[in-house]
């Protein structure tokens, strides 16, 4: 699996324009942020560093898999300059439910692959894995959009964070950036 | 989540007492298997380390993970002086499945946890992931049970073999081993 750094510090090609604690223990905050793969990634100091692994779905089925493809958005589109990061971690009993009542409070209560999908392709998305790679959040969530969508973007998040799937959110870090490379 | 490492060598409190190459390329052959938390895990030189976590389950539903609780045999009883570890790498098209898919395979065709739970509490077992840390196999599965039960276990293997799961399997290794702790 293809693991990838966010590193916040001085350099990257995301300008940070916001870090909010939205619950649990804060990060700092940092003047830019980059993202690569881990293996290239510098050894330099920084501000902090988050990895994340690209895996396979844990939820979705054939149908919502076949939905998402055909609204799929890649990412690094030139008009896309905004991003947000969310780190989130769960606790513990929400990993200790069997894998029938995670996708029930998910998808049949939460709708998260549904509400995810109502706004494709405006807003593109990446998962990101970290509970089994001996990092403090479970998941990254990476979220580009055009400035024009921006109200679109605080829809889907205040959406998610409404579920019922959102109350076994113990930790959670809110980053917005910008990108100035289309404005060269 | 705790990674182990699997470290083949001159030590270790288990005696390899074969490897298996059964699909793929095979592991090479040492005298002995040590299992440690991988953070305490020696930096001397071995044949080869695997290493994995213990996750969340992917695909028990809570009537399983309760059927499965009330059988639960633990690791490290001193009559289960046999074990073995059979490392396996699944398919990119086992991975490129939906969730209902790999479910419905692993379980509604496959009876994979059903088989397991025939076995048990004389095979004890334990599933470590590794496809997410950046390892060569998938899965390392655990199995301990007393020298009686040895039958029970190559029924268990074979049938696992035999499943249409397994049609995904696209390199696996078999090792067993040999505990003399219980003979001092």
């Amino acid at each position: 699996m293809t693991r990838f750094a966010f590193i916040a510090g001085e350099t990257g090609a995301w300008r940070i324009a916001s870090v909010t604690g939205v619950s649990g223990e804060p990060l700092v905050a940092a003047a830019r942020l980059a993202v690569v793969p881990a293996a290239v990634a510098p050894a330099t100091a920084a501000a902090w560093r988050l990895d994340g692994v690209v895996s396979n779905v844990r939820y979705a089925t054939r149908a919502e898999m076949g939905e998402l493809r055909a609204q799929h958005a890649p990412l690094n589109r030139p008009q896309a300059r905004r991003a947000a990061l969310i780190p989130i971690k769960k606790s513990d009993s929400w990993w200790a439910l069997a894998q029938d009542e995670r996708r029930a409070i998910f998808e049949e209560q939460s709708h998260h692959t549904a509400l995810g999908l109502k706004y494709l392709p405006q807003i593109a998305r990446q998962l990101y894995h970290c509970r089994d790679i001996d990092q403090p959040f479970d998941f990254l969530t990476w979220f580009e959009y055009a400035p024009e969508h921006a109200a679109a973007f605080e829809e889907l998040v205040a959406g998610l964070r409404a579920t019922q799937e959102w109350r076994y959110v113990e930790r959670e870090i809110d980053l917005r950036l910008e990108s100035d490379l289309a404005q060269v």
